[in-house]
């Protein structure tokens, strides 16, 4: 993989987080009236995304999406990658970009030139520290084929895909032509599953991409019980075996298995204040395929990233509030 | 002053804060390339702005604006507050509103429709949590003195302004009508100076305007030392004896001193773990304020200034990530 021009090429649904605290009981209420699935990612329309944010308290704005977020931790840790998503010619979509570009991350797609606004994800923060999005997709859901570069697909070491791209009719087709490229490039093709409830709305489509054509995979509990009806979590491995080169299966404060051929290494997770856990699988796959790229033992890519997740969950906002090339062991750095 | 419908409103350049941590080195190098002040206010051309953007890392956004931080503590710690400002009609002008209006401050000067976008202030955050802003003022140069809602400013018990206005002309204006009408309808006026340079940029005006037209005044160390000129702390209470009623001189992490007809109080700071200073003074005058209205013993004002502080400075942003009133002490919440 020396001949790459990068590393790492993510590739996701081009998000700006709006981070609020929300109490339990607002949660709860959202739930009763429009559905909210509490620590899920909900998809909603552009008045009700409208009408929540009305409704939600005061917010910061941070730059997010979850292959977005997995670009700028692995910039953070000193390594070399790029980024494909779609956002608007607005504010918010300069927001975006810049932070990307600032961070060392290439990052050239097109701004779309429309109506539609950047895609905004309204995340509401409960007191133990979990997560609820809601997800307005404005301009990620233009993402289409088109704005896969090939070249650039063909030059990445590894492809990079958010499950969420699942949800946008066009920005699938543009995740299958990636995967496929990639590997006609002789590349590796890495997939998180995002979420569980994404998993349900695409359980097929998962199902039939991962048999052969995903050889990295990041999941947590929850994903892969959705997936494959797994209830005991030590079938885990055995369901994998012969599907993906790795897996990386977290769980959270019990950390993650990462399983290969077969076999389970258990990674503890990295004691820490949990603030907010927004963003903390993206960081976690960026810490692990950070240490993958550099050829670590694969309990060495599960420490750097605990690493990562720690730090991300320790503040309000998804992406890396200190350089994580800076909390790094010495060799891995 | 129980009849006033509001007990502050606070009066400012609308901003949106874009904050980013800084080196050292990076601080430098633009002051000699670009003048820039460490640990002040630099105001700069939207060119300047684009340029420092590029320039800068990444970053998170959330609302700002001196007085506008300082009518969000006030919501926060339970108080009934009121905002004027001026913000475009574009994206960060809703975020803007959303965060006033969420946390039930009373906001409804009318957007600025107009190619002027909203205006936004570059925080560099040095590893120290010492901040140096460069603003570019955009939409809020645009307020003029029919923005001040005369009868908002009557209906409040205190109007407080922010020195930043001195720098856009028409807000100077508007600044001054606002002082006038408060103090025809009997209210209290109080000025936070801002920044030294500042006061430097409108040393005669500042002079002018207290002398007589300020009830309660805030300033810091080197505020008060561009003011007057004065070397030596001590003469602090005599110079200002006569001038105003209450003026709150903070020293950072020296607390501050209050002084009252030529006698002082020190306020001891409240221990805190310093990440970014950003708002840290806006905070101060919310929680001097807060006590002030409820009738409490200046000393206790102090107290829950240095509270609101405390607060503020302990993590990136200018807003409390907490509900202040759940810090006070059971007597003042």
């Amino acid at each position: 993989m020396t001949d790459a021009k990068y590393e790492l090429l993510t590739i996701g649904n081009a998000l700006v987080d709006v981070l609020s605290h929300a109490t339990e009981e607002f949660i709860l209420e959202q739930h009763h009236k429009h559905g909210m699935e509490r620590g899920g990612m909900n998809l909603v329309s552009e008045a009700r995304a409208k009408d929540l944010y009305d409704d939600m308290g005061p917010a910061i704005e941070s730059s997010g999406g979850s292959a977005g977020n997995t670009a700028a931790c692995y910039a953070s840790l000193g390594g070399n990658g790029a980024y494909i998503g779609k956002v608007a010619n607005d504010q918010l979509g300069e927001v975006f970009r810049h932070d990307l570009k600032s961070i060392g991350v290439h990052y050239d797609t097109p701004a779309l030139r429309d109506e539609i606004a950047t895609g905004r994800c309204m995340v509401l923060i409960t007191p133990d520290g979990e997560r609820t999005m809601n997800t307005f997709l404005g301009a990620a859901t233009e993402l289409t084929p088109d704005d896969i570069d090939e070249e650039l697909v063909a030059a990445s070491a590894i492809t990079y895909l958010e499950g969420y791209l699942f949800d946008p009719p066009l920005a699938k087709e543009a995740f299958v032509k990636a995967a496929e490229v990639a590997h006609k490039a002789g590349r590796k093709v890495s997939l998180t599953l995002s979420d569980p409830f994404c998993v349900d709305r695409h359980r097929d489509d998962f199902l039939k991409l991962i048999e052969g054509h995903i050889d990295i995979l990041f999941a947590n509990e929850e994903e892969l019980k959705s997936l494959y009806g797994i209830l005991d979590w030590s079938e885990a491995p055995a369901i994998l075996h012969g599907k993906c080169e790795v897996a990386c299966l977290t769980r959270s404060e019990n950390g993650s298995d990462i399983v290969e051929n077969g076999n389970l290494i258990e990674i503890q997770a990295k004691p820490t204040n949990v603030v907010d856990t927004t963003g903390a699988g993206d960081a976690y796959a960026a810490g692990f395929l950070f240490g993958y790229m550099q050829g670590l033992p694969l309990a060495e890519c599960g420490d750097i990233a605990s690493i990562a997740a720690a730090e991300v969950i320790s503040h309000v906002g998804p992406r890396p509030d200190v350089e994580l090339r800076t909390l790094l062991p010495a060799k891995a750095a």
